[in-house]
């Protein structure tokens, strides 16, 4: 018996596709993964499934059959806005490995303003010995907007390091020592009363531009803004016109509008921001690989579909 | 009845001992908090116990019948080196606050050096977007030197965050899910086993230059170095040297021979060294006067000085 064949739709460089595959392919020794440009035309009308990592709609529109796609990457807001709605359902990669290490990724760089490195790096160039009163975790609000695992995994280990954490989301959410809002009034709470506001909301189109000029002059005076969602969260202009009057001390950006961030960019050479190249949680090959895995046997075994994104929300 | 004299000797500046005298006052209001340049020939004789931080040693000659000093600060090694040995006990603060705030300034440059902070900043200064791949926490061993109160919360609270944690003390501690050793060939383990080396023993003669060159050609090729005790721990020229040809990737300085670090230091511009101005755990006021307070309390009631240093060891 031959093995199935699983098409791999990758819209990365060469290198990538090729790492991809060999991970991919590793995971899963009893199907036989297979880059796109591959495929005879059997093998394309034979595929219920597909792994995708960044489609070109085009590739996917060659697989007639396809019942779903697993995706590599937790973020699907741009197979949602580029393929035409149909029957195939699109499934994001739920990796717990990723909540872990984008809650690191945000306690650390809460510490990093908490802590004031880089008012400590601008006092280093100058060769000025001037500490700053501490401030106590405790007496810092950290607001999360986004309380999906993401959100939650982090709400939670900045709550644990002593943190007075709140945070909004779409509908209620509920976790332990955090306080939750939701709806227009709660955003309102939370973009007021937070010191630093950490970003994890996914991209839709109810979340594009959620932090524009009124938004942003909402957030207290001297707070920061840390984002490791999506860039079009942030309307650019009114974050550098804020960052320039003072009305906010400092951005962490991990994500851009553009990427890689084109070298005309403001952001790259602005005293108040830290630019991070789209690294706060990457996805680690070795576990989405398993999930991948887990989920095509489970298919074939069983015909279930794991949990697919609602596209009418758009995650 | 008149409330008893207590002496505060400061070697701090004439603000920096204004403040303090007012936290004092404030804590224990029992108790008359005097400069001791305010105090009479009479009051000096009756004071049996002193307030200092940095004292001068011929402003404590002056109070002949002193039992104990109080110090508000957790390192006494200069108090240590400066006082003729005598009958008078030192007292250093142990304040749980403090271990809160060093444990917190561990994990925040941990994370520093483990989220490559160092590295993107220079990527920002260049207009470079290079992704570095990522290590997951378990996969870095982070070295404490050093397991008193301090280190033991520290290593308590990089263990809960996933890293791999090993640590060394003059006597063999035990701390759980720590590998924990002391002597010649324990300090060896932990130094070459270590991607993060952290420095928080006390100043003793045993400890002056530990880090010396050998010291540091014993650590992994590619390994970062925190100190947060005092500067004498480390041979800067060793360090300097290690940075310069690669052996280490970046150390992160809160401490110095001399502070504020003088201008001609070549660490101020090092690309491979992060200057704090010994920012990593300041004394909190109010906490530090109420244990002070507490302690003062007791041994007028009670005759009992509270646990004091041991002087041969030198902390």
């Amino acid at each position: 018996m031959t093995r199935k064949i699983i098409p791999f739709v990758s819209g990365g460089s060469r290198t990538d596709t090729a790492v991809w595959l060999e991970a991919l392919q590793a995971a899963m020794p009893y199907f036989s993964i297979v880059e796109i440009n591959a495929l005879d035309e059997p093998a394309r009308r034979a595929a219920q499934v597909a792994i995708v990592a960044d489609p070109a709609p085009s590739d996917l529109e060659t697989l007639p059959n396809l019942k779903w796609v697993q995706s590599l990457w937790a973020g699907v807001e741009k197979i949602v806005a580029d393929l035409p709605v149909s029957e195939m359902k699109i499934v994001r990669l739920e990796d717990p490995q990723m909540a872990k290490t984008m809650a690191e990724a945000v306690l650390a760089w809460t510490l990093y303003l908490h802590r004031d490195m880089p008012y400590y790096r601008r006092q280093q160039a100058r060769g000025m010995w001037e500490p700053r009163p501490m401030c106590a975790a405790p007496d810092r609000t950290i607001g999360l907007l986004g309380l999906g695992k993401l959100g939650r995994a982090a709400a939670g280990k900045l709550r644990d390091q002593g943190f007075t954490v709140c945070g909004w989301s779409r509908s209620q959410a509920t976790i332990e020592g955090v306080a939750t809002y939701s709806g227009v009034e709660g955003m309102k709470s939370v973009l007021s009363n937070s010191d630093i506001i950490v970003i994890l909301v996914p991209l839709t189109h109810e979340t594009r531009d959620l932090l524009d000029e009124k938004a942003i002059s909402t957030m207290k005076k001297g707070a920061s803004l840390i984002n490791f969602s999506r860039g079009a969260i942030i309307d650019d202009a009114a974050l550098l016109s804020a960052l320039d009057r003072g009305h906010l001390d400092h951005a962490v950006l991990d994500v851009f509008r553009e990427e890689p961030l084109p070298r005309s960019s403001p952001y790259w050479s602005h005293p108040s921001v830290t630019v991070l190249p789209h690294i706060s949680a990457p996805t680690t090959r070795a576990t989405a690989s398993k999930i991948a895995a887990d989920n095509i046997a489970r298919f074939f075994e069983t015909g279930v579909i794991p949990k697919a994104i609602d596209r009418s929300r758009g995650y």
